[in-house]
């Protein structure tokens, strides 16, 4: 499946012109056209419908339990993870200074709130580690969006000056093994 | 389909004891545990399993589109509606001065948090009301998850001196609607 895809120039505000919020009031990326002109923002609810066009192999569980387990670790990743990287990033990043927040109106930076996010993403990769401890995925034995979400929170951690812990060596083992994926690369 | 309950004693810290983190290690409700003994938490998680057992009525939609819009929906309203809420109530309730966010981590209080929830949940609703001019329902024609998780956003918004505002008519005759359905007394 290909899609054809138009980059929004966030750097310079593009995601808050008139033509953009047309697209999506909330001024956020990304956004999913259908042929029908239907437009669907929120990454979750992209990727499922993409899920739904293109079942195998399965990215979000083969059962009801594991489809369950799926949403829950997405969830708390989405949670612990990218909530708290938002908060660092967004409330200590120069450009940002009111927009602290997604979306188009403005809210002025708390720093309280980027020293709390660094905080929250270290915990948060303590809790993987131990997690991964005996599984080789998020979810048991399958790769899931679990993995993709929980690789791009280890991706994007370095904008705020976050890393892996030294000690973390099962959550070390674990991002090894999803970034030898061939779409890792991508 | 009929649930046994157990009630954890939020208000007295039963959620920190060593015999819930053994439930849930981030120590929240709710907890669905399944006759194997696997345990669910996260509430969209536990909805979703529910859904499957008991698929009619659906209330996460009945096409691939359909059902993309009601998890956008849910997203807008846990991240827009329900963390919003969650930032004012819990940045600004006595008992909770080391309880800023959900979970076994002490996150001291940041007061400004508190009033930019309030102001988040207030913008929101500006929101509800201008999409719901034209719609009996945040997907269009048929109740959904959405509906609910809106409805329980109203609802909780009392805790935070909020209430649905004068002039958003179209989210009052919403919310009238949907509290005279005989689960809305549930």
């Amino acid at each position: 499946m290909a899609l054809d895809t138009v980059q929004v120039d966030l750097a310079n505000g593009e995601q808050f012109s008139d033509e953009f919020r047309r697209i999506n009031p909330d001024c956020a990326v990304p956004v999913l056209e259908l042929d029908d002109g239907t437009l669907l923002s929120e990454v979750g609810a992209i990727c499922q419908y993409l899920e739904e066009l293109q079942p195998e192999p399965s990215l979000f569980g083969s059962t009801p339990v594991e489809r369950a387990m799926v949403t829950m670790w997405n969830t708390k990743i989405e949670q612990q993870g990218f909530m708290a990287i938002a908060d660092a990033f967004r409330n200590s990043t120069k450009g940002l200074k009111q927009n602290a927040i997604t979306g188009p109106e403005q809210f002025t930076q708390i720093p309280e709130l980027a020293d709390r996010g660094r905080k929250r993403v270290q915990l948060f990769f303590e809790k993987l580690d131990s997690h991964l401890s005996d599984k080789a995925h998020i979810v048991g034995e399958n790769f899931s969006i679990a993995d993709i979400s929980a690789f791009v929170v280890v991706d994007f951690v370095g904008w705020i000056k976050v890393a892996i812990p030294d000690d973390a060596i099962n959550l070390a083992r674990w991002h090894a093994s999803v970034s030898a994926r061939p779409s890792a690369a991508a």
